[in-house]
């Protein structure tokens, strides 16, 4: 018999909230998905949830603004600067970088796991509250392009370990964009150029050259336009087409090298069927200055991106005078747990978080139950004692739906010091 | 050089923000205290750090209301009630015991980690964002006393594992001293006389006995009021003389018979020497109803409790007609944290977060020492390569900072297929 509710107790709309066996699933995704962060060298931090409104909005900006969570102040923090919940995990990345400068070892290989914020209208799969999984390297003054390789081999490492089908990084540079415009002398159009390429492939293409027509671009360089964002393969051939182009841009022809450089090291590092080039990929942010990257399931690409991002010339520039180069990337975990179980990529077993339920036959029995129970978890087992004082049967229900096995504890067992581990999943009996 | 600062980038005051190595420790200890609860059965949930103001209201009362963070809504999130941040884990745990308890099997055993946020006045040692490490059983109409020694139990299991000097739980029942009460006659000034008892220890005895002659009690009976909290020590010799007092009550009597029972298996449990009876512990929080505990470290008793938690009869009653008993406790992590650090307590060896940094000699050597990186990440070690075009000399000055390890890789070493690890905490060299 459920009880009846007196006030609305389902979570605020747009907020994940999981049943214990899906949240231990989610935590299992997590834990692996820090492993691999950590295995690469990553360290972590975590900052506060709550930040200064001046640091939030420095950097915040367009439609992030209006998402923003502003806190109230209590009458006890009344003299504390304006607040607000943060919204990603970069921003205050730049104030702990700038902050904590002179006490930190640059590079800074650096990992934040938790809970950002945003406002946005409800809609089936967004969240107000996610988890982002974001790796970062920083370095100060500069920052070898090596690292835009290893930071995507990580992603990528840890998006394997989820078990996700066949996954795809595709992979540009945005100075080979830029680089391609000053050439074909549309850059003063860069930014509505970027961000047509940007949504190009949400349109029909006719919707794109209908765009770019508009801005008053002659049909031949809306063809060259067309012929260039559909570039995308392996780097070699993608590197030839783009010769071929004609191209005559010091920025365009430093794109396509460090590319290059970039693919070499993903190939060395085992990724090559794994990843390509792609010049469709421009990511919206304004702060990306080089290598750019999205993450698809092959299969599955009207998901979208699971896992992007680039590098940066300058982190806290808003911050502080240091220059801080960096690169970095995030895995919207919420969203993909989501999206996973929407679409039923969900390939791990389902584990019962519980491993031995141990059941005392009666009252007299549950001393030894509790004694049996520390030495189990004296060997790492996960151990529930059953305490209530429900009938066996209906212990042994409970201890089904949340344990692997059960084992009852009864007199008979005492005496002999024969325990016996029934499996709930095969029926099967065996000796404890 | 560090960077001018452009904007303030300190966290908000009453925020723990910590380095790298600092950080790495505190994470050691919160999964240490997650790994404890989850081998006791307890299974792991998350609610939203954002609840609407009316299920956080209805339970916060008094000072804590004052300290609730509001959340204001943003545009497109309008519609939507009230908001505000969750202030502890019981008012979300029982908002989620209601709303989802048809899929829940009970007793529920549950643990939440995570943060919580007060905006209290800024002082050393209190925070404003911290984390909270909760337990808690949860029953559906009644749930055995065993469970109480079962919380008791786990809590003192985890901050074991933390290797604190010499650990004390106190441990009452708020029946004796509510069934004491009712027997001298004083039961109408019971919030009264349980808040004087709930600050006994902070102020001197003199201090308590004036302000229990202000509520209008004779002499005799505030002698028999200090003979009563003064009541401590094991448990048989403390219901001896709570025995000797003379009190006609059932409650008190009952009071005395649940302790016991909590006593006998704690006993059993392995805890005979670091728990006492102590009727001093009262607990302010009036939804306590039975077993009530706080736990000290004995040679730093000034640092009062760090630990605590008891018995509630009705965990969600206002939020729906059900009756939920439980037990639960909470370990207060930020808190604990910094304590141990200042008094000194941390006795946790700083480890690296690095195992080995891989250090390419040249630029010719990048591509081996990832493929080495990636070879040791196969066998879970924490791996980083140093992919700067520093020096060598600075290249091992970054790896010594963030690794125990170094390995330097060059021509030599490639061609003789022979790596070294320098460690760096004794300058050794041992073959890879």
């Amino acid at each position: 018999m459920e009880g009846m509710k007196k006030l609305n107790t389902s979570p605020i709309s747009g907020m994940q909230e999981l049943l214990p066996l899906e949240q231990a699933m989610f935590n299992k995704y997590k834990t692996e998905i820090r492993e691999v962060f950590l295995r690469h060298g990553f360290l972590e931090i975590e900052t506060p949830m709550i930040e200064r409104e001046e640091i939030l909005f420095a950097k915040a900006g367009g439609e992030t603004e209006k998402q923003i969570y502003k806190v109230v102040k209590t009458e006890e923090t009344a003299k504390d600067a304006d607040q607000a919940l943060r919204f990603d995990h970069t921003v205050p990345l730049a104030r702990y970088v700038a902050e904590h400068e002179s006490d930190l070892a640059f590079p800074f290989r650096v990992t934040q796991i938790g809970r950002n914020f945003r406002g946005e209208r409800a809609q089936k799969g967004r969240f107000r509250e996610f988890y982002q999984c974001d790796i970062d390297v920083v370095g100060r003054n500069n920052l070898p392009i090596e690292y835009d390789a290893e930071v995507i081999a990580t992603l990528f490492e840890a998006l394997r370990r989820l078990k996700l089908p066949k996954i795809l990084v595709r992979v540009s540079n945005r100075k080979i964009l830029s680089g391609f415009l000053e050439g074909v002398n549309l850059n003063h159009l860069s930014a509505e150029i970027f961000s047509i390429i940007d949504h190009a492939e949400k349109v029909p293409k006719e919707v794109t050259n209908e765009k770019l027509r508009a801005l008053g671009i002659g049909d031949d360089f809306v063809k060259l336009v067309e012929k260039f964002i559909n570039l995308s393969g392996e780097f070699s051939e993608v590197r030839d087409k783009l010769e071929k182009l004609g191209i005559e841009s010091e920025k365009f022809n430093k794109g396509i090298e460090e590319l290059g450089r970039v693919f070499g090291l993903l190939e060395k590092l085992g990724l090559a069927g794994s990843v390509v080039a792609d010049m469709k990929i421009v990511r919206g942010l304004d702060y990306y200055t080089g290598t750019v990257f999205e993450t698809v399931l092959e299969d599955y690409r009207q998901i979208g991106s699971i896992c992007s991002g680039g590098r940066y010339d300058n982190l806290a520039e808003l911050y502080t005078d240091q220059v801080l180069p960096g690169v970095g990337g995030s895995i919207g975990l919420t969203r993909l747990f989501f999206l996973m179980n929407e679409f039923g990529l969900n390939k791990e077993e389902i584990e019962k978080p519980v491993e031995i339920a141990i059941i005392p036959f009666s009252e007299e029995q549950i001393p030894i139950c509790l004694e049996l129970a520390q030495k189990y978890r004296g060997q790492e087992k996960k151990v529930d004692v059953v305490l209530t004082d429900k009938k066996l049967g209906d212990k042994l229900k409970y201890a089904a739906k949340v344990a692997r096995f059960g084992m009852v504890v009864g007199e008979n067992e005492v005496e002999t010091g024969e325990y016996k581990l029934k499996d709930f999943e095969t029926g099967e009996e065996i000796p404890a």
